[in-house]
């Protein structure tokens, strides 16, 4: 099942961009989880564009959940969210029907899909199709919340500039909950916008790094091989449009440290094991040691932009020169902050979901 | 099904560091595959543990082949290869049996496996286990090379030291099979060893970055969501103990370009759709375009080091220092080369198999 | 993933009886299968319920493409289809809301869900939820009839009134698929017809038996172990609402035969292999043998009826008297005909999928 | 993943007829199960040839665990068990190579497999398989008879014969346990077997029915759609060769009944919801209603016979004569018996983890 997530949580996505909708089918929800629209339409808003530094499309993002929630409570059965297309641009797309924009998936779907894929406005690979996902993780958050789990990520650097790094976790995530431009350090913030605006007004695009954080994840979750930790997030923050990179706990830098340096010393803290230091991200072997899972994902920048670029036109197998025009996002990394939250809400649901069976969302009692 | 990865070409692992033996099934393999065992043992051989920069325990890394197999070709049916452990070390594991190794699994397992772990030599969350992923791997590789594609992963950076970057991706391909040290640059291979024998002798371990390559594959294979090729190769390789960071075509540092240079610009060359550059690493919207697919995987130091620790007595909880004696390998990066390679043409294998069905292997076609 | 089957093709159902739409989403889908609004239509008719013999709740199954499907053609992508609830009766369900109508699904439903289940109108159990069923298959089935393949039901017996045997099957097809009640000898439909109404009037229900074949499906699909054709199509059919039994070719009789007469000779027919008889319905070791596919559903009669039954409150845990008004089906045999059509075009669907990968339904060419 | 069955607890056989060995690999087993050799041993005697009834290949059945099991319990980690191929008749396949058996799966097998298949025995489709489906049963088995879940199956009829039906399912259950030709009625075992022998003696082989019983299994558990437990079950007993019809419950007679016969009324009994009759077999809407899972299952004569049959050699395409010696059964229901109760304990168990998760066997809590 390819637009398919999760083992016993599991998420298929659909739509397109210029389809009649997005939306998401959730399949192993616990029963009697509360749904609550609060969250949903606040977690759809953060991925909403919004002001100069987004695409001027108008994603009003009204959803309607068509199943699986009765009496404001999940029933258990599959939960589906469609978020109807609306603010679709009607402009002729035939006209570079056939031309391969760099870095964009024109070229691949094509391959792929031989022709038949909806082309217009990026099709199924349209960024837009990750409001669905952010629904679905609208749906999960607030279980896990009550059972003491916590997700927030934020703009590590963005267009060069970056922001400090967590400090107190539980303060940061209450920050986080309350940004829209999540940079915990308030002073860059700005300066990080105007980077922003600045490639947009040269008609390029910048990119970033966002960091995530779990907090309250209890120790034993994961697999040691195949569904890692690491594995099923990677999974599903890889097929996030623009990740090109993860990394877990001190990652890369891992690579360059002694293991004296790099191991994480356990302690007996409060009663319950911890480490020193959490260069291992929460994870070892695969598995959740208790400490607060942390990662980074590496955005590449939006790869549309207005300055002409070559190209190809793959119908006629002949080179070209591509002008893009029409609304784009400078930078999608504080929208996708959002969809990076949401993801792991879903894989942590899915952990969940395996260990503590069908009642999951009440550790497996009622 | 945890210990199993891949969709239509699976594989499931199986086995313990000292029990009877470690293993693999592997299910969906088009019949007619020539098996060819120089190619499983020398595969084998370069994930076994030589010389002073690994551990000393003797792998001798004999397999069983138990099914799938008739006439020197795959049949089309589950095809099993168990390796017996022999040099199972009969040390009493029983002293530190409560004992969490800083950064290992022991903690975890305990966490997830309520004591009932076999926690000798780390049983399932052992290294060993990679031998069944290699041989599986070994299977299919000449499968892959059959169609065109080659797959090959060099030692980037370990112990501080760096090697050249890929020149020409063939011939550098064909040197790395001839090498049991796969270092591009001869004349660095040295002065990586002499480092992390040094960090042995100070009873410290070292990490590193590996890099790999995969030529000659087709455009269109991936998916959009959740089954893109990044998404794939990082579950796949995120299952193999120590990697904690992955990055695709030029990865993180693709946060920091502007979308300008960050693009790869399509051309036509020698009739065919190409790009330029390659900081997308052959992957656009999660789907193969044809150019190479490259990728770096960071590994962190080997855990197990001889200095004194502070830990923790798990089932005491109580505060301790732990001292580990016996074999271990201050390295493992070179060692893991061979299994990285392993599971990506298990990866690629498996999107050959859907993409084409049941006879993959011949693209379909018989 | 619970409410999903099948390996390369998948089917995920939706919906509740009285939520807002009940739906599907199929992924797996080959490129450009053209998708025949005539066909969906004239699928979903032939299931609605229509005349004296069915429930008289009106069901418009108007149905909305909401992705996967763009210039009339099937793009690769999940094609979800949606299809309102419109004329759910707004009576009071609280009054029976706690007392279990026998052999229906309220019981187990709060056993499962602990009571956050859906209970109007049966909920995610109506049957109402098979149209998306129908929708989906109606989806693949004129892509299986261009490769020659095709699918079609009778009603076997119903009512204690027995159909006539299949005589030349692709003419019994075209006659099937005229037919509304499908009953191949026109003489005994109308008795059947009378009979369920007989019962009806008693405030009783009748059930039946009906008789499946499929054409055309090439040697060589299935698979010997778990995924079976009879494994799939059964685990398909047991979801289909009422079903307790399915048996394969001669089915039970064959338990009573000799070996020597239950076995199929082969014999060299028009250049092909071929069996004189069909004892085993065209699968041998699981995987079809090139003759037509042939298995009968044995299907019980609707649980509700309007005579007063013992039954239980299951809140209060006490005995009780349940009388059941309001719209119901007398039987459900004639509606189900092309319930059991369409989950077999998804399994035959899916056999293909994993036989010949992404490009299916031709057979993996373009 | 083909030859793998079961969605939290998975089995994955291989193994061909005459090649090294057969076996099993089971995922998602809770940690801490008591692996007892005895119920092995037992259950795989049950399902050895012994005696005129059965063929006369001598089939050991020592199994080898090669992992998952420490100091005599489950790690929770994959449990392999390997069956060596001892007695393997050397005699030469070659001659009927490409001579169809009529009703078995040689040519379906060369269809599918090209002709790469392992034809000597039958290969991958030889019932010798069922041993490692035997083996997995029976490490499941001692862990749900701890939750007071109890499995057991007997000849309904065979040869013409039929037994008594169930009377009190306990003490029946206690006799079965006992008993290796499943027959609850003494009286009438010698005269089954009888007629076995005498079919034998024509050359000839028989069929017949089992009937299984499931006593202890809690309401609530499976799934409305796809994953109804008569679903799961039918979907597992169809992989075991031979089977050709299943029925739950009343099964086709009910296609007979009127609804107000057919239905299973509540009522309260000993302070628990039963109900009166047990028509559904213990399931209603998919999911199981507390009361026993009971279900048919019809197998088919023994496709081996002495007498010539008329055949195919589908090399030369050429109608031929097939003279089949050697060693074969003249039955294989009596031997298929345990078979169904190891894949039904392997349903079980598998709707236990998705119910409970990863400790299922302890219902969750430890």
């Amino acid at each position: 099942m390819k637009n398919t997530f999760g083992n016993n949580l599991s998420v298929t996505i659909f739509g397109e961009s210029h389809g009649s909708s997005i939306g998401v089918v959730m399949d192993g929800l616990s029963p009697g989880i509360t749904v609550d629209d609060s969250v949903i339409k606040g977690m759809l808003s953060k991925r909403r564009p919004s002001g100069a530094i987004s695409t001027s499309r108008a994603e009003c993002d009204e959803y309607i959940i068509q199943s699986g929630v009765f009496n404001g409570k999940t029933t258990g059965t599959p939960l589906c969210i469609t978020i109807p297309n609306r603010d679709t641009n009607s402009r002729d797309y035939a006209e570079t029907r056939w031309i391969a924009r760099p870095s964009h998936a024109d070229y691949t779907a094509n391959c792929k899909y031989h022709g038949f894929e909806d082309y217009r406005g990026g099709g199924h690979f349209s960024g837009r199709v990750t409001a669905g996902l952010v629904a679905a993780g609208a749906v999960v958050m607030p279980a896990l919340e009550k059972l003491g789990i916590r997700i927030g990520t934020h703009i590590k650097s963005c267009a060069g500039i970056s922001d400090r790094d967590f400090h107190d976790l539980q303060k940061d995530l209450d920050l986080l909950s309350t940004l829209d431009f999540a940079v915990l350090d308030g002073t860059v913030a700005d300066e990080m916008k105007s980077r922003i605006l600045e490639a947009k007004s040269n008609g390029d695009s910048v990119g970033g790094v966002l960091e995530t954080v779990v907090t309250g994840l209890e120790a034993g979750l994961g697999e040691p091989w195949f569904d890692s930790i690491e594995s099923l997030i990677s999974h599903a923050v890889f097929s996030v449009p623009a990740v090109k990179g993860i990394e877990f706990g001190a990652g890369f830098s891992l690579a360059e440290m002694y293991g004296t340096e790099a191991n994480d010393c356990f302690c007996i803290d409060n009663g319950t094991v911890q480490t020193v230091s959490n260069n291992s991200g929460g994870i070892n072997g695969g598995i959740s040691n208790g400490m607060p899972i942390i990662f980074k994902t590496a955005f590449r920048p939006t790869p549309t932009v207005s300055a002409p670029q070559n190209s190809v036109n793959f119908k006629e197998m002949q080179d070209t020169v591509l002008s893009m025009k029409g609304r784009h996002d400078p930078c999608i990394v504080h929208r996708a902050r959002i969809v990076i939250d949401a993801v792991t809400a879903l894989v942590v649901g899915d952990l969940l979901a395996g260990r503590y069976g069908d009642d999951w969302a009440f550790k497996g009692g009622r």
